[in-house]
């Protein structure tokens, strides 16, 4: 039996997408070779990043109104470089809120003028901040909706009149937002979509039009475009196992259906938070992530009986990111309900024997 | 049965590698949890990427002769931007020997200036020109040491005076050299290594202190050293299937042995191209390579039953590139003998039928 995969990513797939990606290493399409050993350009192949690239588009209700998806090598760490290197003109706007946008701020810093228009970090990015106002005269505005290691999550996105850039690398595909007012969206796919290795982007054709310095070919979204994702060898078996996530998804019933239960699972696990006298929630409460929910014992005297509780309970990947200490329990789409349940069980058998 | 998969890239593994890459997918270490969901922090997976550094030193003997190995993202089309970006300060010495030379140089132009020491484009890159000059206040020589579309090959390297870049994606671990003259080796997995999405990168110590400017973190050497190669996550499926083909490798009795295999599958099948009145070979033959043996028809009619023959004989990833046309056989390490006396059997057998 699987153990309860709560680690922060890479991270659980589901057992199925797991089956075909194992079954496809030895034996692609019936056709007595790995998928690991054919030509990208064969038919077989074109057919899957073609599939994906059309399901990422579907499944964020984006065909066919003018954007682009890609699958690209390097991570978000890749794309906090190449959206300034392709579009940081002069300056731009960023919100900071957490780790991984100080780190898209600092690679922007090589390209232009930044302009941080709000930051967390004078409480250990505990909470979204609010109020901001991101001026006209800025190339793009640049936000992190989820951000992993803090357990915090934007549940709203301000209305700008400059290209709006996101990096929903940690809660694509777990919600339903107007996706049609991002310009550009990039994921590395470790978390919702498939194993590391590839990263996801979609772009807004138009943006393409702003690319303001000669960019590197491996850099340029506008090459990648113009090539359908295939300027150099894609990464093969990480866009192979993404489709097959993203066919999984559509046979549960997409977005609007994971969302329900990524919202039950992220209830169940707040509340006994919550409700335990043995823990605290780390975050703001409206601005709790519903994928990645991080919590401390009241007393770290019971840190050893509450470790070995939920090692037997066979649960994985519970330890907090060294920034924020404690724990964090990450609920990715693949993570079903039963093994939310069965943290709160160990939650609560802790308080019985505390 | 499987095929005689004579593919140019992604191309034939080893069939333990993927057996034991197909059951890491549904259970790795024992873990019961997939290789694809472990935390890339975690030991398990650490210890792989510790081991396949520590064995792509091995058998280049590079070990302790102040060298590190990285497995990076973007494949060798990465690899052609970033020795520029981290290394071209003023004036970089190319040779060019076909397709990805010349893109190799393309990127490299952005960053300074190119000296173009010879080229084999006035025929088709069908050979590898020799007597040339490297000057001695370049930045650095670059080379690539077999060109797969071509099928050519360098059998000897120029000694310089300044560092020495090679591409080796399409030879690495194939045959023995002086690997202790380069200070940058790069290479896609996707040939004698693994698939694609890693790319191998050995480099001298030495030469991160030619850094010449403010190089953006993904694309920094001296960074992805100092981190060990895990500043972000790394492509844990290919990283994990290079290693098993590394210690596959090894078990064989590493490059010494395989040079020799290689040498003898080269053979046989040139030996035949030379002999049989039906086929020409396309590159000069001092210059033929043991990875990529490339021919023609001597008489375009015969394509048709040509065709017919080898896939019915089982032989897969045959045709030539369309910038060279005909036919191109790739006989990486993981290629049997016998597929090699399969394909010469059918040419054989269209002799004998013409």
């Amino acid at each position: 039996m699987k153990k309860h995969n709560f680690s922060a990513g890479p991270c659980i797939l589901p057992e199925t997408v797991l089956q075909k990606a194992s079954e496809a290493v030895v034996n692609f399409n019936n056709d007595d070779l790995s998928l690991l050993e054919i030509s990208h350009r064969s038919a077989p192949f074109v057919e899957v990043i073609e599939k994906v690239r059309a399901l990422a588009l579907e499944h964020l209700s984006l065909t066919d109104k003018g954007y682009k998806a890609l699958f690209l090598q390097g991570g978000a760490s890749s794309q906090f470089l190449m959206t300034a290197y392709n579009f940081l003109h002069k300056k731009a706007a960023y919100l900071n809120t957490g780790t991984w946008s100080s780190k898209a701020i600092k690679e922007a810093k090589l390209f232009g003028e930044l302009e941080e228009v709000a930051s967390s970090a004078d409480k250990n990015f505990s909470y979204i901040p609010k109020n901001y106002t991101v001026s006209k005269d800025v190339d793009y505005f640049h936000c992190t909706s989820n951000n992993t290691i803090y357990g915090t999550q934007m549940k709203e996105f301000p209305e700008v009149e400059v290209p709006l850039i996101c990096d929903m690398s940690s809660d694509i595909f777990s919600r339903q937002l107007d996706f049609s007012k991002f310009d550009l969206i990039y994921a590395g796919a470790q978390k919702n979509m498939g194993p590391a290795g590839a990263t996801l982007v979609v772009i807004k054709e138009e943006l393409l039009d702003k690319i303001c310095r000669e960019v590197p070919s491996m850099l340029n979204y506008k090459l990648h475009v113009e090539r359908d994702s295939m300027f150099n060898t894609p990464p093969v078996f990480s866009v192979y196992v993404s489709m097959l996530t993203l066919e999984w998804l559509k046979d549960l019933g997409g977005i609007n259906f994971i969302e329900g239960v990524n919202q039950k699972k992220a209830a169940l696990l707040y509340k006994e938070i919550d409700r335990n006298p043995l823990f605290n929630g780390v975050v703001a409460t409206e601005d709790r992530s519903i994928m990645n929910a991080t919590f401390t014992l009241t007393n770290d005297q019971l840190k050893e009986r509450f470790d070995s509780l939920w090692q037997e309970a066979r649960i994985n990947g519970l330890d907090g990111h060294r920034s924020v200490g404690g724990y964090r329990a990450s609920m990715y789409n693949a993570l079903p309900l039963y093994s939310v349940q069965a943290l709160v069980d160990v939650m609560q058998e802790l308080e019985r024997k505390a």
